[in-house]
């Protein structure tokens, strides 16, 4: 059904397209949709700004507002410049570069995504959606195009964490933000300062709802659905609501050996009932909920003490605030269950770092399946499990992301890996997606 | 059927006697079984021991080799003295009282415990097994009489540590134990010395097999059961087995947020399946056997990563080997199909420490059985699950063990207690029982 109405729409909006239109050397007429990114030139400055923050083993510390990230940024604001996109640095350290449109009058439509990583981080993470954004740019500077809307390319800063760059930009980073200490051992501001930020004048580099036509992120999944089920491009419903929960079960700590099996009170066999009970619980209702028990503690910790109390660490997301909030209730209800059962108490706390769903825009959402689609590639509507600046930047404006296959389901890792070809495809549906929204 | 055995065995058994016959003041004859011990006293040497490690709060820490173990085994040593028991020290530390008897042909009966805690340990814990012995001598030495055998009273050292003095004492203590760090601080050794002992020359401590005639102790039961069914002493069949095992669960760590629930190889929640299934392996035979998880620890341990790899330690403990080889077996199989199911891989390491199962002699258990229902108590047959120096001393004597009740089974904590009355039947039942060994 999609696919049929795709191209019908495609073939009525070929049609009504002048703007982009140009004679190519063989004298046929062609569009922006015939655009094509350059495969070397993508896979090339991937393995160049990987060796940014990249230690002896090959491993990569390119950790946000670190000597590799600092140095990441250099490189990627000179390439920035010799694109002609004058880049500039606002006060929450995130990279802005601009193109000018036709139609100075037209909100800009921005893309793309973040250099800096996780330690011991991969290559994928955030640099592709960078150096796609900036291919774009090089792409159009090519073919001598400009775009009626005006362009920007933001590369975001310290994404891993916390979604700093992004949070400063839709005005949401706090002076609690700010003194939190970053992965990089500096407080947040003197972080921002680091890299070319300036945290004493946040207010500068906040856009309001409504300054940009919409903004997109190409990224890899960091997941293994595409890659198993032999598709190229994930298009990404929404980023799920993270709800967060320590649980902590009270039984009685006793000797191994002197308390006979019906006269304990353990909370290691309470809690391992639990977390079947969360697996349970989420697999009952059909969708792409997750829920995870992540974290466990047991004391006192020895191979002869009945543990007498374990706390673990549930999370649940989804795209579905209401549905979290379900799951919960319904774990809630199998716990008070198993306490009675098993003579022990379980009490439940949320975390305050909840994470509110973002839905992505439907309209960019059919934009990128018809660009994808006409390249012949295989799309699926999927939700985004992880976070990303995309969901900050759900406050202000429509907001888009395309996903590309992650060899393995393996992120966060050296092991991160996306093909080439994964890369191109990815790409070329953001390119094409891109002339979509500027000539609707 | 065993009481009514017991009291017509009784009877002869009082015809019988001769050797301990004596005129009471009121003219009346009666026996040795007669002897009742003095209740305040043992509970006011429960109270003065106490004291010895006892900090601001009231807690103890008379833990072996430290300054209260070594000023309560003086403390003690010195009421040794005055009942005429002549004290001494042995090579492995252990404190020997002796007292004649009227063949010196005969071998020795002993009994005795420990004077030493864990750290924040209880005032019972071993304390009731040597005032008790020292009140079986106190009575006899108030009644002037003599036993046929020789008596010792021994007192252990470093007891919670290993049952170091009575490895000592069975020439099982080896040069690696010597160098073991001791809960104290100080090298088991260094430890040794400092409560008069000689690891230089631990072969003069050595009793071998047949030297003793029989050893027995009076403990707290640490656990229960005899609370739980309202009886007043528990007949040691045999201190369990302890078999440890380190389970290794393998799974893959992988985000939380972008790994499908399908595509999951979850190691905490294989491991929790394992954990239900040893409890229910421990629970589908019948008998006293234990099986605990008491030690968990998942990588990497964070709300948002499937859990990677889970280690868990694993105690089972019996009175039979074949029983907890047999339930290790079960456990196994059942680790091996959950394996299967979560695409995990489980594996098991054994512990070297683990503990072969020691056996109480027959006879004594019927002695004391004996003893205990003479004096209107209420007994059961049970296994000790905790260790203690009665099994060492099985290698080279035939022995037995008295429990008493511990108020809510708690023990090894401040609010370990047994009641006077209690303390006071054990200590009635180990007097009678030695007189009955004694005339047999």
């Amino acid at each position: 059904m999609k696919r049929r109405k795709f191209i019908k729409n495609a073939a009525l909006t070929g049609l009504g397209i002048t703007t982009f239109g140009l004679l190519g050397s063989n004298g046929k007429m062609f569009f922006g949709d015939n655009l094509k990114v350059n495969r070397q030139r993508i896979e090339d400055r991937i393995k160049e700004l990987a060796k940014f923050g990249q230690d002896e083993n090959g491993h990569g510390y390119r950790v946000a507002y670190t000597k590799g990230d600092i140095e990441g940024r250099a490189w990627f604001m000179q390439l920035m410049k010799n694109a002609g996109l004058n880049p500039s640095i606002d006060s929450g350290g995130n990279i802005i570069g601009k193109r000018k449109g036709k139609k100075p009058s037209l909100k800009p439509i921005a893309f793309g995504s973040h250099i800096d990583m996780v330690p011991d981080g991969g290559n994928y993470d955030g640099t592709l959606g960078c150096l796609s954004a900036l291919e774009v740019i090089e792409v159009l500077n090519e073919n001598k195009m400009v775009t009626e809307h005006p362009l920007e390319v933001i590369i975001f800063a310290n994404e891993e964490g916390g979604l700093i760059g992004s949070q400063a930009m839709v005005g949401q980073l706090t002076d609690d933000g700010l003194k939190q200490i970053s992965q990089s051992g500096l407080v947040m501001a003197e972080g921002i300062k680091a890299i070319g930020g300036n945290p004493a004048d946040l207010q500068s580099a906040i856009r309001k709802k409504g300054d940009l036509h919409a903004f997109l992120e190409l990224h890899i999944e960091q997941g293994g659905i595409l890659e198993n089920e032999g598709l190229q491009i994930g298009i990404v419903e929404g980023i799920v609501g993270i709800l967060d929960c320590q649980i902590t079960i009270e039984g009685f700590a006793n000797h191994a050996g002197t308390t006979p099996m019906k006269l304990r009170k353990d909370a290691l066999l309470a809690a391992s009932k639990l977390i079947i009970a969360v697996n349970e619980v989420i697999n009952s209702v059909p969708g792409s909920q997750v829920g995870t028990v992540g974290k466990i503690n047991a004391l006192p910790g020895a191979y002869n003490v009945v543990p007498g109390e374990v706390t673990l660490g549930l999370e649940i997301r989804d795209l579905s605030w209401e549905k979290i909030e379900m799951l919960l209730n319904e774990i809630e209800k199998r716990a008070t269950s198993i306490a009675t059962e098993s003579k022990t108490k379980i009490s439940f706390v949320r975390e305050a770092s909840f994470v509110k769903p973002a839905l992505t825009d439907k309209s960019l959402q059919q934009k990128i399946n018809e660009s994808a689609l006409s390249l012949g590639l295989k799309t699926k509507l999927m939700q985004s499990g992880a976070g990303h600046d995309t969901q900050q930047m759900s406050n202000i404006a429509p907001v888009a992301m395309i996903f590309v296959p992650s060899v393995g389901g393996i992120s966060h890792s050296p092991s991160e890996f996306t093909t080439a070809e994964d890369m191109t495809n990815g790409a070329n549906v953001l390119l094409k997606t891109i002339m979509s929204v500027d000539r609707e």
